[in-house]
């Protein structure tokens, strides 16, 4: 997921799924990027913001990566083709939220139809207006330090600010097109 | 980890754990970063490069991300002080190998100090002369398209050219500075 951008995001119902192993017709650099992660697991969060007009927007990001520590950065990704990328041109701040097991439903809310991922008690209005998401095992306000335009992509670079934490739970992953939860150390 | 920039990187044996929660002195920026992260599970990889004196240099990383599929991207982000920083810098091109349960000792050692992260028979010479480590689940050669500073570190975005598969396993995840399998779906 990254509900906007990943390879591996799950089909909508009705559309095919991609072939990723052994399709003849399929150039070798993407099946290169399709086999190698297909085998790559990823942490799950959701990226919430507020377009001008006030309306919410977010997304499932499978692409979360922290930048430094000192300071506090972090780095999404996302495609400029999607419906919260206008909100992230507009707006200098976004909520990150780290999701636990309890959250899958709403991680599959925010990869859904845009136009229904805030229908619902399941988030309030946070810091600047921003929509925050009930329930997560953590969130952060980040200040949009950096877009960096690739192709029909960018990387978002975001300074942490604040942040507040809910219960803990057993983080969400997602893997195989799947959610999982972490399993036994190795 | 992410050896080069993760707060999460474990201490080298005989230095200080950090501290990650509680901390009276703390900045709440940090804070808010440290609880978040701690809470994300992510998913380990390790880039491989070369410098031009020819010597292998590269490092485990829990930041790689897919960006895009078509054309097919990724990023990761690193450390400007990070000792593979050089070559990311001379040279244009990496290896970004996703690991399995059965990488645990390479994920540790590319972890470790610098200067043995290639002693031994866990690698050969691959596309452009560049290192390949032996028995991932995936590796991909990525040609650098974007080097974006940001205070002291890096976000590198990559395009994939070409790749090769290994035997599948269990991928291997980093969490709670500890290494874990996926678990159950849920």
């Amino acid at each position: 997921m990254n509900s906007e951008t990943d390879p591996q995001s799950t089909p909508l119902p009705g559309s095919p799924v991609p072939p990723l192993e052994g399709d003849p017709h399929a150039p070798k650099d993407l099946e290169a990027f399709k086999h190698a992660f297909r085998r790559h697991a990823a942490g799950v969060a959701i990226v919430t913001s507020l377009n001008e007009d006030g309306t919410p927007v977010g997304f499932t990001a499978t692409s979360l990566a922290s930048l430094s520590a000192v300071p506090p950065l972090a780095t999404f990704n996302m495609a400029r083709s999607a419906s919260a990328w206008p909100a992230i041109v507009e707006n200098d701040r976004v909520i990150i939220h780290m999701l636990g097991v309890r959250n899958r439903a709403v991680a599959q809310k925010m990869s859904g139809p845009a136009a229904e991922r805030f229908d619902g008690d399941h988030w309030h209005v946070g810091p600047y207006g921003l929509p925050v998401l009930n329930d997560v095992t953590s969130w952060m306000v980040g200040r949009i330090v950096e877009r960096v335009s690739v192709h029909n992509n960018a990387v978002v670079v975001v300074q942490i600010e604040e942040g507040g934490m809910g219960d803990d739970d057993e983080a969400l992953l997602y893997h195989e097109r799947r959610y999982h939860t972490p399993g036994s150390e190795v």
